[in-house]
């Protein structure tokens, strides 16, 4: 029997994954479920990191975590989500983000031309290295001289197996998403690992986008793309911009993967909202098509077609959260999903 | 007598620049040209440099650069761009780029919602530092051990001039964009530099966004922002975004500005568009409007506000080109902005 962990987290964290092991447990999908709520904001403040040595092997007993959301305003400029979120990312070489982008009715998207507007993409984001390696530092922190370095670190390694992995989830096309006409030493590394993957996959079409003409053609052209590669801070960046434009992050599930080992980390794209936490009006869609992602990923191909059908219906007979222009509770959609598996 | 050099450069640049200089000499604002036809692509293969240092002391004798659009695909590898457009920004410290974005026609909008369509802001982008700054290189390159590196630098000179900048020209509000929750020695810089200006500019509000969740709000609520400030790599994408939601690249106008100076270099945003040079249809509104910000720069509102004026009537009356859903060629087009100065 598969075990998956879970970690409510944070903010709307805990309402949504509530929301999630509801649907699980109707599902019956046979899957064993360690919850660890004691990870969250509370624990970072008092013991300076939310996750510790003996979390992580508990979670490694597992076969995959599902992260409600971390955050919380009073502990925004401390390392506390690098702390957890990074943490889980780099522990378990989870180096794939796998954050698949598809408009579900067409009365969520922002777009005004009916024929451009259909999205369905996914974005391939690098999630070990670039801008995140966490690398660098202040001299002189707080003066009139401060220097600070970031370095934007980029491995043959690394952009190889993140090619790979886009082009072994391409339909059609794979659009790299780099800046090598101004950052150069990162730029040509994907640009000749690009060159080389393109040749180990000779039966999927390829194309190159600058990032910031990639920004503009998501929303001219969005249905022009398949899968979209990028390098994690890229990555970040357009799989939040494709979620605005496919109905928000309330509809946007991401993974995090390592191909090899088969181990993942699976989080709605939303973060902990706290502006509306313990309201009861989180959007719980995003956590539920996570959860489909989820048990997809372990082979329960059955009952992952159920949640995205559930959660279809409900957006199309509008039994949907304020932020999706409806007027429903959690709780209401919670109940009108579990009603319609 | 101010004088203006002016930089053709390639592909659809020489196009949009003769459309402007008829324009500026319809209006005879009283400015001297001195045009530097011989920076391109081209010239750089040959000499392994576009702009000679001769360049550079005749352009320092002038008051500003209108620079068309540099860019070739057959160098679009080498450091060609780097060694026009980031040397000129270096050389002249220009660190402030400036790039108004506001719908000038409803009809341009690519969103569907009117109440939020309308967007009137401002990006200001750092335009000397963060990951521009070329600092890097590759250790092992094509290896299947290569590292490559570039440094993301922030300083506290650099950071603290641009947020001024940006508050200078705030009508309401200043949103900083940054990544401080994952990028955390740039971050801390930042948001360190952030509230020392808000001091020193009481009389703005200020909002801070993170760089994916800015990217979405751009496309959800483009009506809130007003001025928005980034990082070098942040506010390139973030002002293709806002163009794309505002119609398009092919009417928006930048400016590369060194405030203590007064020097600046003004160009579209758009590049060389080598897919439609020498077709005779490159659409020149964003170099006139980029035109009209430079001879506003230089005191000439009245003559400024007669080009935007030209170009928002030849928008709503439907004189464009085909990018813009028009059938015109730049000649009409340039006809009917002459015709209506
Ligand atoms: C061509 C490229 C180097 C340049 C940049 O990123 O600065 C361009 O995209 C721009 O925004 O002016
Ligand atoms: C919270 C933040 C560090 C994180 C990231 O940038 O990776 C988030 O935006 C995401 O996309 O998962």
């Amino acid at each position: 029997m598969d075990s998956i962990t879970v970690i409510p987290g944070d903010g709307i964290g805990p309402e949504v994954v509530e929301c999630a092991l509801e649907v699980l447990d109707a599902l019956d999908a046979g899957l064993s479920i360690d919850v660890l709520d004691h990870v969250h904001a509370d624990r970072y403040r008092r013991e300076g990191q939310a996750l510790s040595e003996a979390d992580l092997s508990r979670i490694s007993a597992s076969s995959a975590v599902l992260l409600g959301a971390v955050g919380r305003p009073d502990v925004e400029e401390t390392g506390y989500v690098r702390d957890v979120l990074l943490r889980l990312r780099i522990s378990f070489d989870l180096y794939a983000n796998y954050r698949p982008v598809r408009l579900m009715h067409d009365r969520l998207s922002p777009l005004r031309d009916p024929a451009r507007r259909m999205l369905d993409c996914a974005i391939v984001r690098e999630n070990t290295e670039g801008l995140y390696s966490g690398i660098g530092g202040n001299l002189r922190a707080s003066s009139p001289q401060e220097v600070a370095i970031d370095a934007d670190v980029n491995t043959w390694h690394g952009v190889s197996r993140i090619l790979d992995f886009a082009f072994s989830t391409a339909r059609r096309e794979v659009c790299l998403v780099d800046k090598a006409n101004a950052v150069r030493a990162g730029g040509r590394l994907w640009q000749e690992c690009w060159r080389h993957a393109a040749e180990r996959h000779p039966g999927t079409a390829t194309r190159h986008l600058y990032i910031d003409a990639a920004a503009m053609k998501l929303v001219t052209e969005p249905d022009r793309f398949d899968v979209i590669v990028a390098s994690n801070s890229y990555g970040d960046i357009l799989s939040d911009l494709a979620a605005a434009l496919a109905g928000g992050i309330g509809v946007a599930p991401s993974a995090s993967l390592n191909p090899q080992t088969g181990f993942g980390l699976f989080e709605p794209v939303h973060g902990s909202a706290p502006d509306i936490a313990g309201k009861g009006v989180a959007n719980p869609f995003a956590c539920l098509l996570t959860t489909a992602l989820l048990i997809r990923h372990l082979g329960h191909e059955a009952e992952a077609a159920a949640i995205d059908a559930a959660v279809a219906g409900s957006i199309a007979a509008g039994r949907v959260t304020p932020d999706l222009g409806g007027s429903l509770s959690t709780r209401q959609v919670t109940q009108a999903v579990l009603a319609s598996l």
